[in-house]
């Protein structure tokens, strides 16, 4: 039997990614699956149904897909009535946000589905093909650098006219981990004079690679990397003297890019309403860090997923979930991450897991009738 | 007696760009002018009154300005009550956009004004310091980029990551005039692949420059370039033969940016319906030619101030005036522009107009009770 692979429409109207591309779905097939659409999953990441259906996919006729499938493939988490027809047995894969959705994987378990949060695969070298948490971080960096440039009252180059020279606009970013990095290369490359801060100085070398000034902040921090690479939460009194450090930095800057997200916690204020009163009005703070669920970001005027004007004149952008600002790409990114981690579910054409991989056991978070992750289970508990 | 110089408000609320800025205020403060300026003037360019009344500046206290003045200097047309006031044998100096009003010129002649408009400034190396056509035209270049790389599915550069490569986008630039050649600059710095082209084989050397390629389309047409840079307006049959032309690299982009203006014409139309249906679902055409007077731009679906979408999924944005999208740049440009301008007509320190001096004679719309542009005074007779 080849594997049944259903790839339904998202269940958040407001994501454009799909989690399989045509061009992953004929990669797929050539592998012995079988691979069935939503009509319209495509459309928004700009592939129409007759795309897939040329790589050699079905289009769904009835209400049957979710409890057909062997494996369903989504972006976001899906709906709790979706799953409701899911097969004892099958597999989900996407990106749940488990922390956000506890209900949901209480109804997986139930279900005997395995389900799999692609940003639970662990950061080890084997796993770099389906880190979709960078992969999508690198895009929306890319998407931060060119909302600033859209919404800055200056241009980014340096412009020698008969009339006299434009300075170039300055960007501060904060945080360069992979989207920090991919916002200075970009305000870089747009001819910004770029400075970036990051409470890791192991970044230092990264970031003057890129063009760009690192700015260090003598504090009395040390070992704020974790072990996955990432920035650890700083403790209170550290954040307030990073906060006066930075700000400096903060008002002499026409475009700020704020990227200092913490994985399951609401993220850090690191710009508070004080310190954007300082800023020159027309200035701009892109917040990547937005987070619709914690309903806050890096900085403390900050609403997701809107621009709101501070009285001092200053933008804050809220945009969250800025990769799909760039969907064919994202979702391209995507799907390669989905197919590298569905080959490591596959074996002579099969499904065969292994909970004992050390890939599978991070990205699980239900198996076999039980939540297996257990800080997901510890949070079920207590909510 | 200084020279009484006076700032008044925009009279369209959607221009965001001042006339003068503090910084040229000083200058001309400086040179023996008083600078008056109306209360909230350069706000949306970012300056506030202090600002000004740092420079030197004061600000209007009562209704008086517009008679006590010897020069106003505006962005674009005033309206006609405002002009009502103003004292015979004074200056006023903008984009006054004569063309588009008529009726004003009349009315400015009627009271004794001299009325300069910066569009009509002559091209030649002497007055490059005040050619505002080509200061804002290179400001809305770069913004037509940046609104392409904005609104594009995909991101600009090409990237390599664990999961494969995404390849750089492509942008056609049609017209590679000051404009065009600003948005090649910006498309290239961002990464994607750029082609160009301009009817005029002339710029061939200058696109070469940027990394840009350039389009060679075999048409019979020969010299098409005036004697102030700018191309002709093309026949009827040599459009069409050029539409022919250009309808594969059109439809291969994921961006094209025209660019095609004839000074005192409405756009020429260079992308049909038919061809906006055979560009990719997702495609973005920026249309920088787009124009409210005429109503119209180069695509013939584009609405100017308007973003559209075609039934066929192809973006089409109409924004207008692209260089009051950095007002804080496009305002110090013009304003070193002004000054360049006003320079001329003062000796000193007195206002001493030569109207037999070439740039002077060029700019000059009214002038002693007359409209002493031929083509305008033309185009108020039969209109």
């Amino acid at each position: 039997m080849p594997i049944r692979i259903w790839v339904p429409n998202q269940s958040d109207a407001s994501e454009t990614r799909v989690s399989l591309v045509p061009a992953v779905a004929k990669k797929l097939i050539a592998l012995g699956s079988q691979v069935t659409i939503e009509s319209g999953v495509g459309l928004r990441a700009h592939h129409p149904d007759s795309a897939y259906v040329e790589a050699g996919a079905s289009i769904a006729t009835n209400g049957d897909a979710w409890s057909n499938a062997d494996l369903v493939t989504t972006v976001g988490p899906p709906r709790l009535e979706q799953i409701g027809g899911m097969a004892d047995g099958s597999i989900l894969i996407g990106l749940l946000a488990p922390f956000e959705n506890l209900r949901l994987f209480a109804a997986l378990a139930e279900k005997g589905v395995t389900a799999f949060s692609m940003e639970f695969i662990p950061r080890i070298s084997r796993a770099q093909t389906m880190d979709v948490l960078s992969s999508q971080a690198s895009l929306g960096g890319y998407m931060a650098a060119v909302i600033g440039a859209r919404a800055c009252p200056k241009m980014f180059p340096m412009m020698m006219t008969a009339a006299g020279t434009i300075a170039p606009a300055r960007v501060f970013i904060i945080g360069a981990g992979v989207a920090g990095l991919q916002a200075i290369a970009t305000a870089k490359r747009l001819g910004a004079v770029v400075e970036a801060y990051d409470v890791r100085p192991v970044v230092k070398e990264q970031v003057l690679s890129l063009g760009a000034r690192f700015v260090e902040l003598p504090m009395t921090t040390q070992e704020v990397q974790t072990s996955g690479g990432y920035a650890r939460e700083l403790t209170d009194a550290e954040r307030a003297e990073q906060q006066a450090l930075m700000t400096k930095h903060i008002v002499g800057a026409d475009v700020v890019i704020t990227t200092a997200a913490v994985f399951g916690k609401a993220p850090p204020m690191l710009i508070p309403e004080s310190v954007v009163g300082q800023m020159r009005p027309g200035s701009v703070i892109v917040d990547l860090a937005a987070d619709v669920d914690a309903g806050r970001g890096n900085c403390e005027l900050t609403q997701p997923d809107q621009q709101v004007t501070s009285a001092s004149g200053v933008l804050i952008d809220g945009t969250t979930n800025l990769s799909a600002l760039v969907p064919v790409h994202a979702s391209q990114a995507y799907a390669n991450n989905m197919l590298a981690f569905v080959k490591e579910l596959v074996i002579d054409k099969q499904i065969q897991l292994n909970l004992q991989d050390e890939i599978q056991n991070g990205a699980a978070i239900t198996h076999d009738g039980k939540i297996v992750n257990e800080r997901i289970a510890k949070a079920v508990q207590t909510a």
